[in-house]
């Protein structure tokens, strides 16, 4: 081959495209006539001994020189180019999981092998939107069984880091399908840590939601750890609440999600695999899950709760792992903050046994924590739930919470905002649903999760009495525009409360 | 809502991501901030009464203006902004088929009316690719039954154009799956136009291929026709080969697959309503399918071939279609030329009774002509194939395609490249494969279709017996960078030709 013209000096082309790597060349670039590229088609891009794959979209005006291929975020990041470097640029061979990813569309069951080249074809970005997509509805429902669950989890573990710790139990906690403000995870931690367990939690950013654990986490101490920085957390106070996208624990999960999330497809094998090989990865030994059940809820039904838990079950043991599910009331929102401050005042307030604590919010954490300290019981630990009353009420889960977030850099106390608007009832009346989704959708408005102050503060919760007048929420903002950008919304559907 | 907030003067970006409608919005631009929108966010864009829904790229550095949202060329052709055009962006609505997508994941039946839904959604480009995907993948197979097959058929009818044509008899034929140098439609065009049928035939250009059906016409004769200029070709000729891309008919075909072709996957139901959609819509009443089967075929085997055959007969009759199906040799090319002009010089060669002109095209294409003069036989044509014979041989039919190309706009002469190189066999033996895939590779290497002059011109065919120094093939170009790099290929994968 000439080398001249398969090769294009690389620029960056300062365009997110999340995970997903794009390349833009010039429709009159030599790489394009020569080797007859059109747009979408899927070009390797190789550079000093780096390969990526990339979706190529063609640039037709002359904003892109044509002795360049520019990058998108992700695709400058993987392959780092150093200034002026030149990559040389194919058609991408079909990835080596093609047939797998065949024979799974048409119904057949994969093998481990299958299943491993599946899973690192989507680590090494090898498979495209539509690849990944046909994947996961190929695994639909229950179209994954038992067996290929476990190595679907298994290969997802292998394709990423995996960390060791000292010690014999390791607790892991998880929420299946997070409810608005359902904080439960740093108010877990610190009770299991003050009890004497070992929980290096790692948790996720807000993606679609108003707040992610991380971002509230974060706003009472940094969560950006490293692995390193992580386990002397973790080795000085027994737990620790950080943020995973800096570990690089099962990295094909984050790439299936991205896919999943808009199909809106509930697969209770990838769901399981997914759950499971993060908190393998993370080296957890036992390992909590809170299945809440609702008709709103990722699990609607004790039916579709059964199935699921069977399955977790069956893959936790095939790697030893011990594991308790709980089954929580799955209705609506737990707590009164929906947003990062708001929904971290919430958690200081259960930590320090405030009178206006939202009792929910504790009485759920206590049940979780409780049953974790059932799972891998502490010395002296009869009962979970008494051991675990007793170390929130003596303050003992408070002081550990804040020695976690010194630990983690520095704990800060939740800042409110002064910009404080009251939403109030218009007809008297028992509240008899809230619509979760539009309460999200008013608190991202107000700018969470990246103005951490904004979001929704609940005063009444599903079946309590209003009269007319009544505040039934505040919305909180960091700026004028997006308090009235809010406000418009909630003018707009008065039907977020159903009152009558 | 605040209009500020959510406005943005449209640009265009000058971008080719195909079919996918793209908006690049800076990260710092209003909207994306008090909208909380993310790269791959589905975005609904209103400008002077039309509506679009694009997938959101962010810019994160300073190459676009916080105050515009950028189109790719696919969204810009679809709301034709004027100069200076603001529009309303929003978070896009689920699209109303969501529901009916889900169902058919999940192993459901559809509806003819949750058909139509997911039809109309994915014309409208409601669809992402995501969710085309996971449409496909969920109809793979035999997922879809012969009253969904039905179904899917009436619903991409209807999203689309419908010709009405006078006279009884409007015929058509479609190959199933061509392979490399198929072009018989020329052929049968000429023939059943000259025995007195009414053949509006559309065609497409190469998308992977070497050359469409309409790029080897383009050479002889304009085929960029709209509906109007179409049916005065029609009227005046009584047939047409024109490219099917002007003229809008079952829209929702082309957007299917663009999603089904790197997924490679075998939809019999898929396949059915795309062939019949688009038949039914140009308004034919009797149609002849041409389906290759082989090894390296789209119809691999004669029990795929009969499950095909049940269902075009199922649909055809749902939509009172007189049908004929005609089994071929799929097991390698037809004729000699692969490439726009060497295409188009096989064709007049058969059509003119040239000597060296390829038996092969001229035996499949009278098979295929007479089929069709047997399933709607003008007066006095008592076997299909005999007249079709007679009219070949006695240049009635070269006299038609001729007066047809006219009518199109012009016949023009094809051109030969004078830049050939002749690849040689290197050992004596007999040729036992062709691997059709790399060879069209090459003629796309030396610049076909764009160039459409470049190609490949085959001296051999399988069961030949050559001796070393015979040439193989020769490979034409329009300019000396393309030869050589296809000559480059050529000599990196000296087993394009099996001999043995």
């Amino acid at each position: 081959m000439q080398s001249d013209s398969s090769t294009l000096r690389l620029v960056r082309a300062g365009i997110d495209t999340y995970q997903q790597p794009v390349v833009y060349m010039h429709r009159d670039c030599p790489v394009c006539r020569s080797e007859g590229f059109t747009a979408l088609s899927r070009v390797a891009i190789r550079s000093a001994g780096k390969e990526l794959v990339a979706t190529l979209n063609v640039v037709i005006d002359d904003h892109l020189d044509v002795d360049v291929a520019a990058l998108s975020e992700m695709a400058w990041h993987a392959l780092a180019p150093s200034e002026g470097a030149v990559a040389e640029i194919r058609h991408a061979e079909p990835p080596a999981s093609t047939s797998a990813l065949r024979a799974k569309v048409f119904g057949q069951r994969l093998s481990a092998d299958a299943m491993r080249a599946l899973v690192q074809d989507t680590v090494d970005a090898r498979l495209s939107d539509i690849e990944l997509a046909a994947f996961v509805t190929a695994c639909a429902g229950d179209r994954l069984d038992h067996v290929e669950t476990i190595a679907l989890t298994r290969a997802m573990v292998d394709a990423g880091q995996r960390i060791a710790w000292f010690g014999e139990a390791i607790v892991d906690k998880h929420s299946v399908g997070g409810l608005p403000g359902n904080r439960t995870t740093p108010l877990v931690v610190a009770i299991a840590a003050a009890a004497g367990l070992c929980i290096p939690k790692t948790s996720s950013r807000a993606i679609t939601s108003p707040a992610g654990t991380a971002d509230t986490m974060e706003v009472m101490a940094p969560v950006d750890l490293d692995l390193r920085a992580m386990q002397r957390v973790v080795d000085r106070e027994g737990g620790c609440v950080v943020w995973g996208g800096s570990v690089r624990l099962s990295p094909a999960d984050d790439i299936l999600i991205r896919v999943e999330r808009p199909l809106d497809l509930d697969s209770e094998g990838q769901l399981v695999a997914s759950v499971l090989s993060k908190k393998i990865a993370a080296g957890a030994t036992h390992v909590l899950i809170d299945l809440p059940v609702g008709p709103t809820a990722k699990v609607r039904s004790n039916t579709n709760a059964y199935a699921i838990e069977q399955r977790f079950r069956a893959t936790a043991s095939a790697f030893g792992l011990h594991l308790r599910i709980a089954r929580t009331d799955g209705t609506q929102p737990v707590g009164r903050g929906i947003g990062p401050s708001l929904e971290a005042r919430d958690v200081l307030q259960v930590l320090r046994g405030d009178a206006v604590a939202p009792g929910d919010l504790r009485d759920r954490s206590l049940l979780l924590a409780g049953a974790l300290l059932d799972l891998a019981p502490p010395p002296g630990c009869a009962s979970g739930i008494v051991h675990a009353r007793a170390l929130l009420d003596s303050g003992a889960a408070y002081r550990k919470f804040v020695a976690i977030c010194e630990a983690q850099g520095g704990f800060t106390e939740p800042c409110i905002s002064q910009l404080v608007h009251s939403v109030r009832v218009q007809r008297s009346g028992i509240v008899r649903a809230i619509d979760n989704r539009r309460l999200a959708r008013v608190a991202k408005l107000a700018g969470a999760p990246r103005a951490r102050r904004a979001g929704v503060f609940l005063r009444l919760r599903v079946g309590d009495h209003v009269t007319a007048g009544d505040v039934l929420f505040d919305l909180h903002a960091e700026s004028r525009g997006e308090m009235d950008y809010a406000r418009s919304f909630v003018d707009a559907h008065p039907d977020i409360f159903d009152i009558a």
